[in-house]
């Protein structure tokens, strides 16, 4: 086990109707919010008027910013920062799923700082504080609820980059996993693509022995697994949601990487997937992990195998461990797809003419690599999008 | 799910040497501590020395206090409120296992409150605040260094009572699994002991549907059996020991009782058992709670059998469940007895001469009932003493 700090602050209120206690939270960090959402959703729902109602009545004034789009954007950041000087707000407030809850921290992030915020996502700056943040959960996928990662889209170029910092952990989440039940069933599908590629990337590592992590993330892995099913088939499916929306939540919070170093590189391999074809994050994940995963697995072949045998429920060759890691990664496969997802690119209406331009990009034009448990340069990442055709 | 808030605030420094950080760690709360500790082993192993000279190289002064005994008593706490009142002391230190660090929360507790510190534990005050905790943990075992929890005997009556409260959570504690090495044979297993009831009593939940964090217990418990007898058979296993200490922590962190209400009877019943006869707490729960697995078993057959299964790999009795749930309760009695505990109070030298009295006790002369999975009163918990016999 890798010697490691863990303290995540992040105050949890789970259960049905919770938004009501928005109000009650925010007041104790400030007495006018921005508030933060996407689109139209959150209005039709009423979940915007319940929150609006709660912070009234808890005496928080609040601005409203809307118009969050998937793979969230640096120009609606910039916009959120401004506002927030303007507007003197204490706390961003994010009604949503990941991509409200990044942009909430990026523009809290901002906030105090005197230069341009993409210096932080482009390497240049470091974290001194942030704004406070505060979240209601509507879409158990990016686990940015108990988080230190945010992750945005600059226009210029559309570089889609990250950025983690303690400061950024929220202050407070309201889980209510009711809010879950009127998700289209595509992005409930990808959110649990998303959420298992949180378990992957920290599964994947060098660091050994972790066997207590492993067996938590099996644990986590085997319980979506299980469930996500459930919710599918029944949207309103209360219990099996609530085990879902947690999983996303800790499959996150950094509890699960104590110890060991994370992979990583097919979240950055995705981020030029959605970056220049404009999906759906946890769709890209979704294409690209079986991929990853057919190019990594020689370099650890015991570790596949495990997960193979324990998640899958492989039995294991035991003559023969490479018969089990690919049998584990064929079984991830045919999961997805029960679940209505793509596993090719092809898919996804994508042909082979941008894998150039996405490894250059990857790449830094070959300057740089990325991913810790398999090193991922601009031969390696041509070739994992060639393995996802 | 049960609805819940789960906020775990305590930093966690884990790794080799990692003592050497109190002094920078204590001077974010207090330039005053009192350093609490047990015996002459943190003496011996130079722990203290180490401890001393980081906090006077961080400009912390400190005072003393040690002596504390396993199932730590009320009047050093009085001593140490006293103490930490007189000397000015803005942060108690714990050195040690769960005698000490649950020492430190009640002497924390007891500082800024006008009463008796007792109160607490009587159930006549509620915590509005308390000083900071901070510990460098020397035993896997108590869970304490994050926990809500202490419990301290009061010998006016030999009463050993538990308070629960989120002030309580350390500010920091310093995990450095070398420091479990020398321990003596006998404490380690009844730390294991220790470690593996706080997640059955976890377990044992009429909440339902629980399964992320039954996935979760049994994860831990499966880690925790793994290499307990590796850490027995070889104390320097530097690899193994970091996975038990972790996992000790998470044990009882409130992460796996999310969702869920845990037992606690066990605990109950053996409170009364170290306090009658003076025996170390994990070991007084290796008899306990086999015997409390078989009195309780048929209020649940089909979560005992689910634990056979998933944690001992008991080949599931389709036809005949029970026979699943009472052969995991053979395996964890035959585990315990090969790390050399006993799981009879006759292996502890004790009769059924004061079964009567400590089930007098535990209801308050039959007028309460404790556990929540299953209810014990007096009959019950003689039934159940009884077959610990």
């Amino acid at each position: 086990m890798d010697d490691f700090v863990f303290q995540n602050t992040t105050k949890i209120i789970f259960g049905r109707g919770v938004e009501a206690k928005v109000g009650v939270e925010a007041r104790a960090f400030a007495t006018r919010v921005l508030l933060l959402y996407g689109g139209g959703s959150v209005r039709k729902s009423g979940l915007l008027d319940r929150v609006a109602a709660s912070l009234k009545e808890a005496g928080v004034s609040f601005v409203e910013l809307g118009g969050i789009l998937p793979n969230p954007r640096l120009s609606l950041v910039r916009e959120g920062i401004e506002l927030c000087r303007r507007e003197k707000a204490g706390l961003v407030l994010a009604i949503g799923g990941g991509s409200a809850i990044d942009s909430a921290k990026a523009i809290a992030l901002g906030v105090p700082y005197a230069g341009d915020v993409w210096d932080f996502f482009a390497g240049k700056a470091e974290a001194k504080g942030a704004l406070p943040v505060g979240t209601v959960l509507t879409i158990p996928a990016a686990g940015s609820e108990a988080s230190t990662a945010t992750v945005i889209t600059n226009e210029d170029g559309m570089l889609k980059r990250g950025f983690n910092s303690s400061f950024l952990y929220p202050r407070f989440s309201l889980l209510n996993p009711e809010l879950a039940f009127t998700l289209p069933r595509d992005q409930v599908a990808n959110g649990i693509a998303d959420i298992m590629s949180h378990l992957f990337e920290r599964y994947f590592t060098d660091s050994k022995p972790v066997e207590l992590t492993d067996r938590l993330i099996e644990a986590t892995l085997r319980t979506v697994i299980d469930l996500a099913p459930k919710v599918l088939s029944k949207p309103d499916d209360y219990d099996a949601w609530a085990e879902i929306m947690w999983a996303g939540t800790i499959a996150h919070n950094n509890l699960l990487n104590t110890g060991r170093v994370g992979d990583w590189g097919s979240h950055d391999l995705e981020h030029e997937l959605s970056s220049a074809y404009g999906i759906a994050h946890g769709a890209g994940l979704a294409v690209v992990f079986p991929a990853w995963m057919k190019y990594s697995y020689r370099h650890d072949v015991a570790r596949f195998a495990q997960l193979a045998a324990r998640v899958w429920g492989v039995d294991h060759a035991y003559f023969d461990p490479e018969r089990s890691a690919l049998a584990g990664i064929a079984r991830l496969e045919s999961y997805w797809l029960s679940l209505g997802l793509s596993v090719r690119l092809s898919g996804l209406g994508i042909g082979p003419g941008r894998i150039p331009e996405m490894a250059d990009k990857l790449s830094d034009m070959g300057r740089k690599r990325v991913g810790n448990f398999m090193k991922v340069g601009k031969a390696e990442a041509e070739a994992i999008y060639a393995l996802a055709l």
